[in-house]
């Protein structure tokens, strides 16, 4: 059986990543993020326009920030919740880039910057106790990328 | 009169730039964003812990992004209210940080990149009607530094 779907087998549901968000995240609930979907490969993250407006009418650059970490951050979450691995996840560095204006309802997958990465992340966190890994978003609107976040993590297996 | 000298005289006041965000960034009241100094240097903003938690008991990421793109914001709209100058602000990169955890409530400071850029930015938005320019923040308990970041704003004359 391949790591995926040995990961797929006891992947968190969606429910149980929302509850999760919802209970530890504190803007989670005043930007009213909804897990859409997880998979071992992204996760897709939904927040509504008005909770996240700006004077233009259009959402506000520091909540598509901060969905697009929640999405990436939660990525990791659930892979390494998947792979029995307990760590303590922070982001280290953030790139982002708003190529249009988000003026509606949107969607942020996050995912892992380049998948292959992932078994070198795993090992090193194994043994040395702490390992980064990138990870990405992107924000959407019926599947057009309107912007996208890059992003290094940090992950750190308690002492 | 030197154009810094000018500017102060019609500055926005704290109380003002407050009543701006809270009225116009939806996610301004949930994170409880304070306007604590505003001048034509550099604008103050604070936030407390609480409504921006995380699951380890710090300043969530997200939240960390979203205060530190309005406070570097602020800068620029307060600046170009300062000048008479009509403009559309929009965030168009930007790059993050983190050095620390943010363990309490916290400060965001904007201010330009390079303060020496504001003449050529003003002119080329008077010029063109479309203008970028360099802003950054530093997130900071007490003076010591936690996050910083540093962006590009797009502004826009009217049609």
């Amino acid at each position: 059986m391949s790591d995926a779907s040995r990961d797929n087998a006891i992947m968190m549901t969606p429910k149980a990543l929302q509850a999760f968000l919802l209970a530890h995240i504190a803007l989670a609930r005043p930007m009213q993020v909804e897990v859409r979907h997880v998979d071992d490969r992204q996760v897709v993250l939904a927040a509504p326009l008005t909770p996240n407006l700006n004077h233009h009418g259009t959402v506000f650059g520091g909540s598509a920030a901060a969905v697009s970490i929640l999405a990436a951050w939660s990525l990791l979450h659930v892979r390494l919740d998947a792979a029995g691995i307990e760590a303590q996840l922070v982001v280290h560095r953030t790139n982002m880039e708003y190529m249009q204006p988000i003026d509606g309802d949107f969607t942020a997958t996050g995912s892992m910057a380049d998948p292959t990465e992932w078994d070198d992340f795993v090992q090193r966190l194994q043994r040395k106790g702490r390992a980064r890994l990138r990870l990405k978003a992107v924000l959407a609107i019926a599947g057009t990328a309107l912007a996208r976040l890059e992003g290094e993590f940090v992950a750190r297996r308690p002492d």
